[in-house]
């Protein structure tokens, strides 16, 4: 494992970690987390621990792709032939009939075909008389019927270890008769709020404190990925805040921590870390919202870990912090290494150089198969208020100025 | 409001309704229904009932952008100046000092910058000795300072009657200090499982029942919603159906049934609830997989509904009926009348012509800012194992064939 950057002195500007490298020591310094068993309904949006293989071949028998009548007849029918018709098939019974030449069966979608079909009439081209069905339209053998182990045989692999466990992915495992999954552990969260200064209340807010957007955001974040975490507040004091991390160390997998992790005079979540045996992945990321953000482990004696994702107490820094870091993280504990699918779109404006790489929040197009970024107003680090609009938050690379019908990539975000 | 088409007689192919008038017509035919006030933590997903105004502005006072040091100066500042320090200023305390020419004090981010600052010099371009700074970098007047209602002023509007409460939308409002919300009730649900044919084990499923994957597939499809509804499943038997629609239809908003609503012997879900006093909305949608599916209402003596969508049972249908269907239908009673947002791309391949319009299960690739669609194997109606690698449901327009190049539109899936 290399170490990509070591971390700068207190303020520097010079030498702060890439985003790209933030995220990369993200990925290959969090060991992951232990694996469990769950029914497959209780594990959305979790990721498989093992490859998961059929134990059944489906469809298990030839089947009717459609309610109709199947048939037995040597060649291609042609319209106006007729069949005898000796009996029902319903989906979820046994066939014990064997179809001779000439001779049709009922049958529904899903029933197994009886011994003899050659091909099966949907019912919207057959006409039934007594005892007796009459075809409408020609008709080729083996039409409208399902092969034995057509979609899947035994055997084969259905889901590979890391498959996300989506609601797609969660019905083709049913339909193959999973019922039971291992997957990675969802990591613990313990989530701090530091910070004197929330306001209960709009008299609060007459007197200088500030309304918190961080813990309900972080706390929706979680919802959305169905995760319920803690959610703590600590004032900016040192002993405060050593005394809770003293005990969160060694309950938690993840401290999630906003605030206090600049080089300020309150800024006490990094030294505390230290003073705990946290040891420093990186500080400091060359990144706008987000500059001063802590990624730091500690390791308890049997060999797991705590980790420490510091994210500064700007809201629109959490915002970014929480889409892209702890995103990267979570997954990381969960087995998960890709890099994260940014997309990529053409600008429709000119942007001015910074030194640092942004994440703007746009609008996101989708105009004749091209895909078209427009930068949304009020991008401060104080400001939320684009994100009623914002479906995308894009990357613009450090030290560039842009120009309109450049390349960005960027995450989708959910509206 | 105009009945867009007529329902067509059993089995009939001709006049099926379209994809884009069964949509249509889900959302003119739904009453929306009434409101609740939530704490806006507990809003996520939901759909706001009214427009939502500031009571602050934001920033509510002139405050610092950064931690550093709020001066003095009559014009901008050259490096080398010097400052005299009189003191300090933290976020959450209000700023009982005022700063004479020449002066400086120390503060914070979020903290309001006292009267006769000019400028703020972030503390990287600062070196502090005794009672005063050095600057070591030139500084503009009204550097990192926030203006009063910078970003919200008192009785702007913060989010619009319909604004879906995303995460971002959330911090956005709690930031500005609302901490409840009105929102649209979210509907209550019943999700009516119909057949025979499902297999609880490997033994079951030998002896030709099938594996259940609508059941798992709309469980967690509500979960993703973070929506709990309550799955119940009925034979095949018609009075069964008859007593079950009889009760939910007093107890709920939407009847959500998957499978007898073809026109099978054993297809009663609409025989019954014509029977009930339900009225048909549409029958058969000219899809493919999904056609012979049901939409329906039933009036209430207080004038309220009940709506019946009824999916076809192909596993394939119920999927593309809760991520198109499903998902109209409950915009449509939280009031959003809204389409749906189709993406565009461009597909990489030729594709058949069919006559109905069909919803393809596809990879969805951003290349160099196009969008490029390419189909998965496995796409029949009783197969979803390519839901693992699916990222977008592609309409396929009806009677055309498609060449490598034309553009389509679908919907993203959550992966």
């Amino acid at each position: 494992m290399n170490q990509v950057v070591m971390h700068t002195g207190c303020g520097a500007e010079a030498g702060l970690i890439s985003v790209d490298d933030a995220l990369a020591l993200i990925t290959v310094r969090t060991q992951r987390l232990g694996t469990e068993q769950l029914p497959l309904q209780q594990a959305l949006g979790r990721y498989l621990a093992q490859d998961v293989h059929s134990k059944i071949n489906l469809p298990l028998f030839a089947q009717s792709a459609v309610d109709g009548y199947a048939i037995s007849a040597i060649a291609e029918i042609d319209a106006g032939a007729e069949f005898a018709l000796i009996g029902e098939i319903r989906a979820g019974q046994t066939a014990n009939v064997a179809l001779k030449n000439g001779q049709a069966v009922r049958i529904f979608t899903g029933a197994p075909i009886p011994d003899g079909t050659t091909t099966v009439a949907r019912q919207e081209i057959v006409n039934v008389a007594e005892q007796k069905i009459v075809l409408t339209s020609p008709l080729k053998l083996h039409a409208d019927t399902r092969d034995a182990g057509e979609e899947i045989s035994v055997g084969q692999i259905l889901a590979a270890k890391g498959q996300k466990l989506s609601v797609g992915a969660i019905a083709a495992l049913s339909m193959a008769g999973i019922s039971h999954c291992e997957v990675y552990a969802y990591p613990k969260i313990a989530v701090v709020i530091t910070g004197d200064e929330v306001a209960e209340n709009i008299d609060d807010y007459s007197a200088g404190k500030i309304f918190d957007a961080n813990a309900p955001l972080i706390a929706v974040w979680f919802q959305s990925q169905l995760a319920h975490v803690e959610i703590m507040h600590v004032t900016d004091d040192k002993n405060a805040v050593l005394n809770l991390f003293a005990h969160l160390k060694d309950q938690y997998d993840v401290i999630l921590t906003t605030g206090g992790v600049s080089v300020g005079d309150y800024d006490f979540v990094r030294p505390v870390a230290l003073d705990l045996g946290f040891k420093q992945i990186f500080w400091k990321v060359k990144q706008k919202p987000g500059k001063p953000m802590l990624f730091a482990e500690y390791k308890r004696e049997d060999a797991s870990s705590c980790y420490l994702l510091g994210l500064p107490g700007n809201p629109a820094a959490v915002y970014v912090g929480m889409q892209i870091y702890t995103d990267t993280l979570l997954k990381a504990l969960q087995g998960q290494t890709e890099p994260l699918s940014w997309f990529s779109g053409v600008i429709t404006h000119d942007l001015k150089a910074d030194a640092r790489e942004r994440f703007l929040r746009m609008s996101v197009q989708f105009e004749q198969g091209a895909v078209q970024l427009t930068s949304l107003a009020k991008q401060q680090s104080h400001m939320l208020s684009n994100l009623m609009q914002a479906n995308g938050l894009v990357r613009i690379p450090a030290g560039q100025s842009i120009q309109a019908g450049n390349l960005l990539h960027g995450l989708l975000i959910q509206q």
